[in-house]
């Protein structure tokens, strides 16, 4: 079940159709009466509880609406007109439900965050050169480093480590245990999430003249644009002379590893546990699913798709969508088909032998 | 040199075959004199030392009796006639070593866990309103959040951060530096490691209508059942609506991604690094390979085995084996047969067009 | 841009030249008066400001040198013969301009290491029993758990949790949020990146009578040799009952998973992403490309190079380099090939049975 504020902080149906009038979408309700209905959460059809409000934005789970539990639903005019008996639920009427949904699981969260305790938290260890702005959060035992500057509204979670030199622009969260090293730029309304770790040494080694290896010190750093959201235990690098950059706009999943000198364009969007690396330049309003793979020194152009999994080892010039995963079977049928792959080079000569018999002939 | 206990602490030979006999498995000792025998720990075969009880279970190893140093070893009456000479070592006679091994281990790490202090720590940041039950630990630089629940014998291990509403059940340890947002609920008897996060946000976007993109929030939660594992920096996202749910006795491996709104049924033991997207629903008793990639929104059926670094793209309905990676070759040969794999649709071509000129002739 | 000193903490051009004159190396300047010049800083020929000192190693890049930035560059005498108008900015020649960089990189980050904050802050939590030598940084909210020992020099970033036992030897630097587990043993010169945990369980369930898993506790430990690198959110399980190891001059990037029982051998380099399954030992010199899979219970020989996303499943036994990705390519294109990649042995057949017919012919 999802979290649930109390009676006490619940809004009224009303209320909620108020709010998203003020964002300039009109909603009504079927049955005025119901506006005085207390709301303490949203959920889906299936699961929302006699408190919560719930929507109807796929018509496959129409059939769902039978047994809601859920104190109202946002329907379409159209799924509304389709219902045989009233019902047990109150009614919003909305022509895009999944919206009204967006901005109302949005709303939920944010009364949430607005409940969350603020100031700087007496175990936090903050340097006295640190520079931080009016309304700044910092949580317990949260390290601050020297001549790092916040500014207005950044919440730095429980247990963060700011390195020395590091800024973050205005209203932008860093969840608990998060990690900046020195001299990183981040930008505004960002959001990391808990694990990450910003601006450690790119993987850079040259071999050793004596045997082993020399470490290329990295002095370059990362930028981060505004309005980036960066998941649990993704890592970014520093650039070794250049800086790493990730653009406005860019999402990053869980889990996944940027190396050096990477640039991500803007608003490019990246599911969890991609491997990028060292130096490749990636497009804007790139779409790269789960597991994808990208080799060093690319360049990938805007508007290019990659399909989770695929290794991509080359540059693309154009915009489109890539793949590149061997088809799973069972494993009997993958055996037999794995073993003429490690012989498809001789397959293709056979054939061409075929061939010129058949040509000959 | 595995963990050892020091001779004080070190229990007798005698000690740990009352012990498991207590577990109901009766082992003897070939010579009773052995019984005061000092055990300070349990090591392999080649690497046990004379302080030291080690185990023969995989009859290959029988020549390793020769040089082992080990100060008793666990083996099978037939082993044991096997033997031309009187071994260095002392002798425990026990049909099923590994089994005799698994609880000794079992024994050792206990012994050190209850070595481990207790209480909580001074320098804990606690929330006046969490509910703190008996003989709890909650370690240095720990933070417990408002309305936390944890219950008996719950160990917090230092510098976790637990958020605002999460309940954790009886007996469950999390080590160092895990974090759990806010509104988890974990069963009992679960062990967190070092460096997981549970409940972060799911990776919900939409398109933006004025361009980039519109978080989803994500309402919902992670509910973890009884006897969970999960390893290091493992991720679980919390679910957008409905919660991610992972089912009593599931044992997840090391930096594994759960997206949100992901079931994983029990008992089910998933290796390092595999990543499942979000909505995909894993079945009961399924074992997946270490490195695997399951896409979203897929039903996976139960006793389903996957290998290692397979791509699972659709749905399974049938249990079973399955798999999908590539074999790999040398550099060349790959080079060749890989050539092909980027004509394979053309080859097909020529195979089909080599069979309607055999038949037409 | 990369992080510069300030111009009071700057060295100038000449005392650069005699730091490289000091490792056996003779720059000389074009002109002796820039000598005088302050470098706060170093920089790639693109992006390097009028403080800062760059190089040309890549012959490619000689057209950047018309509008470089830069203080001063590093150019062999063979460039420097080829700019036909006196550049811009002052000239170091010396033969091997990118063994100059890598020193001064060097030097820059030293400088920058060396203005870092020393001794052992008051929020660190050290139990009595640990042994601390001359000269050991401990950072805010660190733990330093039981019977530790921290040799000379080693510095402990904020917030990492030192296990019971666990030894660490001189020098080496663990940056914040590192966990090791207990009785861990650390060489000398070592650096360990944010968010790795070194020496969590291994991943050891037996199938258990009564249904679901039975824990192997696992008792063995990690043992990691000296100038080894890890890199952020890597992680490296303890041993089942013998020990993990990692050899002396391994480097390990970010987000790489090491087994239990792994061993892996002087000097092997591997990047991000790889995941290393129990009990596998990994030569000396390997060099192993980001996000490749291993399977466990190989043996993989010495000087063995693994390109990127190759699942390697058998052991390797001849040095030289191994691939097998399978080639990514437009999503059209992938879905033809993909479908005769599920029916290949079928296509053998057909092939086969050409040739029969080919023959009797």
């Amino acid at each position: 079940m999802p979290v649930l504020l109390t009676a006490d902080q619940a809004p009224t149906l009303g209320q909620l159709v108020e709010f998203v009038a003020q964002q300039g979408l009109a909603a009504t309700l079927a049955d005025p009466a119901s506006a005085a209905l207390k709301i303490q959460g949203i959920g889906s059809l299936q699961h929302a509880s006699s408190v919560e409000i719930s929507f109807l934005s796929n018509p496959q789970l129409f059939d769902q609406l039978t047994h809601c539990q859920a104190a109202a639903v946002i329907l379409s005019e159209q799924v509304y007109a389709q219902l045989s008996t009233p019902p047990a639920f109150a009614v919003v009427l909305f022509e895009q439900p999944y919206l009204m949904y967006a901005l109302l699981a949005q709303w939920f969260d944010q009364h949430r965050l607005q409940a969350l305790e603020h100031g700087i938290h007496a175990t936090a260890v903050i340097h006295p050169s640190a520079q931080i702005a009016a309304n700044v959060h910092i949580g317990p035992h949260a390290v601050i480093e020297a001549d790092v500057v916040l500014a207005e509204n950044v919440r730095i979670g429980a247990g963060c480590v700011v390195g020395a030199g590091t800024q973050i622009g205005k209203n932008t969260r860093l969840q608990p245990r998060v990690t900046l090293y020195h001299q990183v730029q981040i930008g505004e309304r960002c959001l990391l999430h808990s694990g990450c770790v910003i601006g450690a040494d790119g993987f850079g080694f040259a071999p050793h003249p004596q045997g082993g290896w020399a470490k290329i010190a990295q002095v370059g750093t990362v930028e981060i644009g505004n309005d980036v959201e960066i998941g649990a235990n993704t890592t970014v690098d520093r650039g070794a002379l250049d800086n790493t950059v990730i653009a406005d706009g860019v999402k990053l999943d869980n889990q996944i590893m940027v190396g050096h000198n990477v640039h991500i364009g803007e608003h490019t969007a990246i599911a969890a546990c991609v491997g990028i690396a060292g130096s490749t330049h990636i497009g804007a309003h790139c779409i790269i699913g789960g597991a994808a793979m990208i080799s060093g020194h690319l360049t990938i152009t805007d508007h290019v798709q990659i399909s989770g999994g695929t290794a991509i080892t080359s540059s693309i010039k154009t915009a489109g969508r890539y793949s590149g995963v061997y088809p799973y079977a069972s494993h009997k049928d993958w055996q037999h088909n794995a073993a003429v792959i490690s012989q498809l080079s001789q397959l293709r000569k056979r054939v061409r032998s075929l061939e010129r018999n058949s040509t000959s002939q």
